[in-house]
């Protein structure tokens, strides 16, 4: 574990666009990439939940992260998701990570199996102990079943286990304990970065370094101008660009919670704006989510009307 | 998807011996494997919470399926967990089980990601397409956060995506809802087992065809004897083996809670008591899991000592 | 606390007819205990779930308790829910429930309010000691978002606080736990009662005391016979009873789940069944249930048919 | 339902001092409503979560209304909480609290009872058709077990069954979503009030009227303070408060989880603030709740001083 990662801003978690077949469409990829590294962001998230991590088998994997590597090419760094069940296959994807290049892996607690805070601090340790590079703590309570404590998180950021905490817990409250924590243990460069996409104008307000919004594959300029915003101190430009994304997330439930669920309908609302504003080639999603009819993709495209993202 | 595969009786779920670095003790493992047929069981599950199968590398678990198959010689049938997150990943698990040599290949609903009835129908349906082997769906709710349903799992029997299930649910009148339901619909060759060791004589009672207990690692000869004084209708006989063996199970609590999570515990206790019988050559268990210390490992020796296999 | 009570056998929780504006239905109350007592329970459960207690107000709850300790007469004993959120108000409940007449009260750990195991314990002890009654300690997580602890309930038991569990957990382990610890502690006395209508003769199997069967409000008869098969050792006869009220127990699924919850659908076949038998005037369930249609009441009819309950 | 109320700052959710046996302590409650309407609070929640409302009897509650009503003499609104399992049990607490002089009834969704969208809109329709005062829902998951939905909170403010929102759920992405979600629908009088307390600044910055800060009883001043500089757009001075009030909450923490649940620790500490500053005369909490020790007084005790409440 090594090097010096800075982490502020906006931080898309990069959809991974699939060819009809299930395969990376590559080619989709580099232009969501480019997409989004030209419209201002400070880095890019590969094989979160909003890039279907969790379908991807690892050679998909290792693909997106050399793809989104080549074509971020130095000009703002690359966090992977090294998503597995336990320390051991862990250890595997963050090798896999950093050798197809990636800045920084992003590591969630244990799941599948049942976990106490102190095995989860000894998880990360040691991955910590094995990575070639820096470790992000990904506290996800709804994929993983687990809520990451802040005292644990305090002391593992103390003693340089990781660098940055992603935080899509929903716990505002709970987000805003850890940057007062890192900040009265003199933690500086300890970044603390939000994953709830609706809440950034806050979360910037209270100290957080920056967000990693999945809208902002769909719409990357918005984030972007809500981070100026803030970091000029123009709270209203912030807080209305915010309400803007809030109605464009809308999407997300564009299809009805009978019919699948919200994963389904999340990504599929994702991929279906994607591809209707040209970004990639085909909406598919992985399996087994279920595919949106034409009705949904209307609602998709009705979103994007009003936000003025399409005509 | 081919093959008969009959389903009857104790199958116990191996523990997967570990040597002092991590790697797969192939020799304590054949000992326990042999240990376990030759007690009379009518199977073998490799690579379900028992085996730690979500701390094992994807190489450890083939190695794990091949020694297990090698030892049961076409005796009896080997299943293999083919544990992961999403219809993708579980592909590749089972492929890699049934080249190995299971005779079937067992599968949780997704998790990770959040899901619906829909599409948990779906990953069973489409994993069982390219499946070389019979499948038997898993129900474990608390490892994949969603329990599946009883219409969904008598539909997946019906149309032969599944030929039997492990039900580790713990929810005693849901399993004799499938049971009751698969009689009614006329499913005779669907195997329902179930995965509770503690409630095993009135599974069978009830109509469960077998039984999936961990503890049959620690003491596989009681519960082919309880299995054996079920089917004869002894049911008395089969009551006082399932006490027995219920005050046996008291060594999963062997540490504290404060101090680790039940799963270190009763990982540690089963590989403690496998150990301390001079089945296996080490007890270590998988990262993150905490080590039991002297103190408790002396609980685990008491256990054993008060139920006859130590002395 | 005193008084000597002996819990053994059948004790179904009473459903709580109402009137069309909601007032208690007195006259069909007292037919429908005794119609109950008349087929052979050991006792009638008052105000518990089954009893709609959370819809009573005070008033009704009391007239519910005098109206059917009325009709037992001192032949059976008469238990009663006190269920309030925490021990002041329990308190009142258990007064309430004394005065009119019940021989024990039943009491829930402590809800709305988050508790913690000794908060739990203290509560229960605190309670018994200012009961006039037994106290009755009433397992049902479902409700108020904790399990009982196996070695509270014990100590409660041992200590004389509780006379008895009611377990609602649907953890048949869990149930079993309690039993064999209360044998080894020899705690003869307290008896152990399952709630889970369909695995009776599994619990009576494992040595439960008895049961509290909701369904028992429908077709009390034929628990009592599963009852006399099980004391008599006819496990085949007792299995066969308890396959056919699972089979009966389907009419709780009459409504579906998107119009309404499980509660209104379950009560209000409960109902529906009793007034189609001719036990209660009016199958009104309590605000904010929703009613079942006529289609929904046609599958509880369907269902009373094939038991053979109705023609 | 009637009547105008308009809903804007800071309404602290009043703790409720007992005596040493247990009864409520109208002069100390005296001294702390007194204290709150001084500072410059906009109402009083009397018989909310932090008033320890599920712990007092029915006569208890009417006294502590009766008594704030008295000192608040129409100077601010007086809310009280009508906390119970169901419709009709709620009609009840509502009518005794409007006559006891309450200018709003606060209403959860129905708990103890499973529930569905359908009857928790029905139960607040119902309600609010025989309440004399205005009706404010109250979103507390953590307490009733289930979130109350955007879109029916909207649809019941939208004809009128609610004039409020107080949301608990910790969710303010949710609590964002219905203020845009009535500012869309132009519903200009309903006011939605964040109960969390350490998120004020931001849900004020998006939009919320104002807050039921429980930490509010120990220091009043502060949270209007933060108001006051929030509504003159000084979101620096704002923060500032809320930074220093965060490092106050901490007290809530003074008992270890250990020893006792997270409702006895924070109300706990919160009435042992109030006994050293001088508030009250006793820091009793409701039974079961366990009591802080000398220990854990003095930790409350280092959070006054270190806030300069104290010296």
């Amino acid at each position: 574990m090594t090097a010096e990662l800075s982490l502020h801003g906006i931080i898309p978690p990069l959809a991974t666009p699939l060819t009809p077949d299930g395969e990376v469409d590559v080619r989709s990829l580099e232009r969501l990439a480019a997409r989004i590294v030209d419209a201002g962001a400070a880095g890019l998230f590969v094989l979160g939940s909003t890039g279907e991590v969790a379908f991807l088998t690892d050679e998909q994997r290792v693909r997106v992260t050399e793809t989104v590597v080549s074509v971020a090419d130095g000009r703002v760094p690359v966090l992977a998701g090294a998503i597995d069940m336990t320390t051991p296959r862990v250890r595997r994807q963050v090798a896999a990570a950093a050798a197809a290049g990636a800045d920084a892996a992003v590591v969630t607690a244990p799941f599948y199996t049942r976990t106490h805070p102190a095995e989860i601090a000894r998880h990360f340790r040691l991955v910590a102990e094995s990575s070639p590079v820096p470790q992000v703590a990904y506290d996800i309570p709804v994929a993983v079943g687990t809520k990451l404590d802040t005292s644990t998180v305090l002391d593992l950021a103390a003693d340089g286990t990781i660098v940055a905490l992603k935080d899509s817990s929903g716990d505002d409250a709970g987000l805003r304990r850890v940057i007062l924590g890192a900040r009265e243990r003199g933690l500086d460069r300890f970044a603390v970065l939000t994953g709830s996409e609706l809440t950034v104008d806050s979360a910037l307000a209270f100290g957080a370094a920056g967000c990693v919004p999945g809208l902002g594959n769909v719409d990357p300029h918005a984030y972007v101008r809500l981070y100026t915003a803030a970091r000029a101190g123009d709270w209203a430009a912030a807080r209305s660009e915010q309400d803007r994304l809030f109605a464009l997330f809308g999407l997300v439930d564009a299809a009805p919670a009978e019919r699948m669920g919200r994963g389904s309908s999340a990504l599929g609302a994702f991929k279906a704006a994607l591809h209707l504003l040209g970004v990639i080639d085909d909406a598919r999603t992985a399996d087994p989510y279920i595919p949106l009819d034409d009705a949904e993709v209307a609602v998709v495209r009705r979103h994007l009307e009003q936000a003025g993202l399409l005509r």
